[in-house]
């Protein structure tokens, strides 16, 4: 029974047969071949509009570059507390930019508010000595398994271009977010306002597939400098495309999103009918959150289970005999598994 | 006939299919599964002593973190000035270093000039002004296709030892380098006094498989963090694991590095029988550089003839109607693909 | 009447004319010559052990750089949030560290709450994506106008040494906290466990001198190169010896500070028996935060009253027709101007 | 007899008496006051258009951030192999920029040879591995003591011109170098294409006076973050205006420039009729190179004088029983000085 994370699984066969088909004959590398032209082109069908794609290594890095981008002597990011930039990234954007800083703000369910972002940004007035705002990051689906609505993007994405600041979107679980909103990728982003994308699949079934999007590509002009002087520029870059071919082919990015999504709402379901779990927060996409009494904790994990213990959320008060505990579920995911999990958790 | 670059072949078929073998089950990411446990002893094995192994997505990384981690503040590294560090990796160890210089060291062949290396170092009297000397690094095999001989290395550690200096390796094309001196893996490093290495396999039939090798461990203390604020921790580190799992299974590695120095050594053996064609340096490994007539350049592209031309050394003189032009071979290039190129050049 | 700020001060005249006398003759630069090791000797006689001193051009370079000295990859720095290093120093300690960032700690009256802190640093287990505890950083006097008592420092440093953490002062208004808890330099600091402190005069009466002092001389090794890097190495140095060598003469720096003090307490005092105007917190060096009626403020400055307004402080509730303002008294504050102003706050 | 340095000089009286002067009352800080726009407005006089003044507190400062100001990802700055930004300032420019990396160009008497650097940047095509060329900076007077013409300032920034470069002048001598080419500042900077200026003053009878100049106003928007960011912000600022204040006043500052290569011209013509000494280059400025036998080196020393060995540039061939030696003039030198050391040397 693995809950542990999308991490932890390995790749679709899918994407593992790509790149078997890919690994033969000549190409030139640096994401300059045909073959990576036209899997860029993709991303332009899919996004319904031409668009600037870079592979780079990790989510980290795509989240790095993105904000390097745009970043301004004294810059200031702002992004929720939850935010990977904040918690999970080792300081990546703030050394990789050369120079940024990060600043939080609050929000329920890993979600910025937007009327405490707005006036955060109003507060900040920009003197040499406190430095000033310099872009806006959210993360979709968010790190606490939870969801923006497009209205709460668009409110996001208003103060943004109120105060002239760009606007990132981390999309480490971009696939399940698009696939549990139920909209186009291009109506979750810049159509409503959302200038550059970190676009994962790594977690969705890929082995290492992120890739850094402009959805203005006339600004893209320094992105080749910068992510050649951060170790990012692949050499056999097919080997990336290669695995987003098979990705996008027929839609298998969204099925095995909506198999990952389906599986955890298995999962809030069963905690519903629980006597002893409680779900927490707003559990939409493919991270469920729960409260569980420790007895049950190691009974779970003896019986089998693999899932980690999670910090307990700050303002959140539980009983001294129960933890927090994070449920991760991916397209490897078994209908078993969960079956077996939540007869446990019952 | 392609002789663009190692980097324009694929991966090769039992690279291929390791990645399929892998894709499937559960396991820890961030290289601390059993698996990529494993993997890494293998390295040991191979090295004849206990290593810290770190994967990275690209060479260009595996430069520039094995150097940050030895950097000190006013810190200079020396290197060859066609070193790839110094050429070709837009300032990235500097830039992840957050603070290293490179100073030029000159010499015959692509090679360091252990005399004038250790000139050069004596002349730095580590003032505050012009910094000090902080480490060395060489490449083998070099970008100029030759290699250092075990003494060569030997005199290079000899003037990194005297002052205090670690010593980097970049083995970007390590393999061809081991086959061509026909020496072991530790007899051409931590023997001889390197103390860093990028062990490169990508040039060499694999995907995407870079590591940074410290040959003591005891010193390997901030790496990690080193690799993750410059988002280089892959998450599921298997596929890289993967690679160097069929890499190094039956000495595949030396393998592929054997057929693809052979393939270069047959272009040597074709040009020293030409009329019109002039080796340059002393190839040694998978990389052949001529000075060819203008019209057979074209001639030869016309035919089908894939190479690039390259810059004209420093000090070289050429005749007006002719130019320098790289060949390089790899583990997919075809016996048939030389023998056509040696006839054009013949 | 002059209460904006002690840097709207100019310098004393005992300062200036030392900096008269000792233009004359030549004199080695870089902080090398006699009179320059000379002062360097009595930092040493006044902290009451060897120190090492090193100048730098302003407070913000102070801290910087001593926090640069101890920086370690992924390393946080912890301090209060309303730390210069926090709010007013536009990211100058994370850039010119290199990589740091800057964790915060509540506390009431601007300083950290040692409890808090100990919270803290254990939950920061230090693994590769949150980054590690690297130092913590205090500020005496504090922003808040407020004093760690020497069992407040000494509850701080007893975390920094059960985690190994170095611990650092700004001691921008270091004078007004010696002279007002009445202790020797030595017990403000080494002796209650601070390792590096910025010793800033420029507030007190000089024009521009700052040093950062480290309370162990053997880890002193790579300051000069990073503050020569950071382009903080001043070439004529005897100007910043001229200064401290009047500012320590015959006790100056101290008279200097009872000075201001004295008059922030008269200050308080008035305000004490005001009954529109509220001090806010525990004021007991040369700053003083007042709540006062608009109508109030406005009348001070139409009298000729300078002085700033604050922002409110995070969970102070204030009448609508209030606001928090700043007085701040220095070595030139005259008893004239502190009288006028307190006949106004009645 | 003190030849070491102009940096080993202290203040001119005047410079001091100002600082006296201005010591008093209550003042804006951080370049805010009236009397710091009223200095810097006399920049825009002197330079004979608008000018931006940004002090610092280093001509290392002054350069690194310059240069910061136009950096962009992968630049490489191009300046001669003895520049001070190459040679002297521990990599400061490359730290401070957060990425820049400097290329050298050579040319005789330490001046770019314009050839040289048209076929340099020419070369330079920007591809993402190399980098690409982002700005040129020249050295005025140079470190060599000489002076670029008029006309070679012109073809340098022609270069600047066709390659849409920006154009950096390092003016740590500034006023010798307009004294010595009898020309005003704007004809040897802006009218000539430079668009940025280290503005020193330091070395010509200040004790910490440095400026960068910006000579398109409009282009100085990121300034006052970069130099905030790197801890170069005076608060009490008016201790540099006081400086510049009575720098300009009456010409003192052209005046003691004049003084300096006086002297070093008496000392040329001594060097011109002596036997055993031998003048190096074209000394025009404050800088005289010499090379000079071992044992007229001794007595010189013997009988009182200070003054550096230097090391032998690069292609000179002197005798065994010579060395190079480096003799500096100031305002603070004395016709004395000049005669006794002239005697020693015929």
């Amino acid at each position: 029974m693995h809950f542990a994370s999308d991490n932890w699984a390995g790749a679709h066969p899918l994407i593992a047969s790509s790149l078997s088909t890919h690994a033969t004959d000549y190409s030139q590398p640096y994401s300059d071949s045909p073959f990576d032209k036209q899997v860029q082109h993709h991303f332009s069908q899919i996004f319904e509009r031409p668009v600037s794609v870079f592979y780079v290594a990790t989510g980290t890095a795509a989240n790095s570059l993105a904000l390097s981008l745009v970043s301004k002597p004294g810059g200031i990011v702002l992004a929720h507390s939850e935010a990977h930039i904040v918690a999970d990234e080792c300081g990546a954007p703030e050394f990789l930019s050369g120079q940024l800083r990060i600043a939080t703000v609050g929000g329920a369910d890993g979600k910025i508010d937007a009327g405490l972002l707005r006036r955060k940004v109003e507060s900040m007035d920009g003197d040499v000595h406190a430095g000033r705002a310099n872009a806006i990051s959210i993360t979709q689906a968010t790190e606490a398994g939870t969801l923006y609505s497009l209205e709460e993007i668009e409110a996001v994405a208003g103060v943004a271009r109120d105060f002239g600041l760009p606007l990132h979107m981390d999309g480490a679980r971009f696939a399940n977010a698009v696939v549990a909103l139920g909209c186009s990728p291009a109506e979750m982003t810049w159509k409503r306002g959302v200038d550059m994308l970190s676009f994962g699949a790594t977690k969705n079934g890929c082995w290492c597939a992120e890739a850094v999007i402009l959805f203005d590509e006339s600004k893209a002009g320094d992105f080749p400098y910068i992510r050649k002087r951060t170790a990012q520029l692949f050499s056999k870059s097919r080997f990336v495309s290669a695995q987003f071919e098979a990705y996008f082919r027929d839609g298998l990015w969204l099925e095995l999103a909506r198999h990952a999504n389906g599986m955890a709402a298995r999962l809030v379901e069963a905690i519903g009918s629980s006597k002893e779990a409680r779900l927490l927060g707003d559990a939409k996409s493919n991270e469920v959150f729960v409260v569980l009494p420790k007895t049950l904790v190691k009974t779970a994990r003896e019986k089998g289970a693999v899932f980690y213990d999670w910090p307990t959320p700050a303002g959140l008060e539980i009983a001294e005999d129960e933890k927090v505990c994070r449920f991760v579920t991916s397209f490897a995911t078994t209908e078993e598994d969960v079956k077996q999990l939540s007869a446990i958790l019952q």
